[in-house]
């Protein structure tokens, strides 16, 4: 099922019974006095585990909203596999856009790590999860992105798939993606490094890696990113 | 010449002799207050024309620099009869972001139209064209980007290509691009709708357009600039 002009909603899990949903606090407030939705009207539901419920208001209490569900419709991930590495940009705004447009395109894994020449400070995950959450309603997905804190070198890249993004290299990544098929089952990676690019300390700490080149231009940091997504969305 | 790890800095063509370089106002400031140059320090200078000068800095007067050039350089630019055709966006930092994104990865043709459902008011063009060439040097990009407002039926786009972008077209941009080879004199003009879609009536004012896809995902409209943009710079 292919939605269009409509709006999605989120609610926790726990909070979908087999016929019944309810959505509570900031999420219930918009719908009723953003979105102006009342008593009787359908709307659309997800759990952010790929499920979309086609269900009608019942109830509106002060902090929660009751559902009754008509319907149900699971959705498909197709970049389960596949996690965005990106540094702390200098500029919050320019990575936050980028996440905001990640999600548009359908990227769901996201790991923020320290490259040896980004910014440490800045760690919003409360702030980034609202953001993400919010791209994948309005952009009519139902899995919930994931993002998380984490260390290159706490973690194992073996039998998986490395990619990493470095303006200088000779293979373009449109022209790697037609040459090697890529299979759903694939653990994919995607490094991008910071403003000032990666140094070899952070390479070292991946194993196997393919570097791959965008495009001729240089790129800031997060429209390589947004690139990234661009092109494998364009090709699934 | 494929330039990395330096900044492009610019001036008018007018300011430009066969041996000499002169920079003024703001951008001779930038130079000197922000970047910290000085007498004997070398620098590139690009006209916006697709010239980069390597030259030296050899006076800094209150408002002015004069330069020595000692190299001159030609870049090709691929998109020049490219076009992309935008609606002013509600959000003017989007639609400025896009902008941005759209120069690093190489468009250089804007054109801002009133869409039957667009915003008709928050025309900016100076400020643009600002950001525009802040973005050119930024990216190391030599030709001045063009942005201009106008209105669709002044125009004349037969014997054009004209590509309309629409989530609910059947064919992919990617596909089409692999299966329409495009030369490099063809003069193509890319439209995209505002946040509520084209109707009609914008519609019956472009010549024989295609309708293109992106990918399965509904995208926001400075997401669906940007996302055409990285295709058509990946495959370059």
């Amino acid at each position: 099922m292919i939605f269009s002009n409509t709006e999605f909603y989120f609610t926790d899990p726990k909070n979908i019974s087999e016929n019944f949903i309810k959505i509570y606090n900031e999420e219930a407030n918009h719908i009723v006095k953003v979105m102006r939705h009342s008593i009787d009207d359908n709307i659309y539901v997800t759990d952010g585990k790929g499920n979309v419920y086609d269900s009608r208001i019942i109830g509106i209490e002060k902090k929660a909203i009751s559902l009754k569900i008509f319907k149900k419709f699971n959705q498909k991930n197709h970049f389960e596999n596949i996690s965005f590495f990106i540094p702390i940009l200098k500029s919050s705004n320019r990575f936050e856009f980028a996440l905001e447009k990640c999600v548009e395109l359908g990227i769901t894994n996201f790991k923020i790590y320290p490259a040896e020449k980004s910014q440490t400070r800045g760690i919003k995950l409360d702030r980034w999860t609202k953001i993400l959450i919010s791209a994948m309603k309005q952009s009519l997905h139902s899995f919930q992105p994931k993002i998380e804190f984490v260390e290159l070198d706490k973690l194992n890249f073996q039998s998986q798939k490395n990619w990493i993004f470095e303006q200088n290299s000779k293979i373009g990544f449109n022209t790697f993606l037609s040459n090697n098929k890529i299979n759903i089952t694939d653990k994919i990676n995607l490094f991008f490094g910071p403003e000032s690019g990666l140094v070899q300390k952070d390479i070292d700490k991946i194993s196997d890696p393919v570097f791959l080149k965008l495009n001729s231009n240089r790129l800031r940091s997060e429209t390589a990113i947004i690139t990234a997504a661009s092109i494998l969305s364009s090709i699934n």
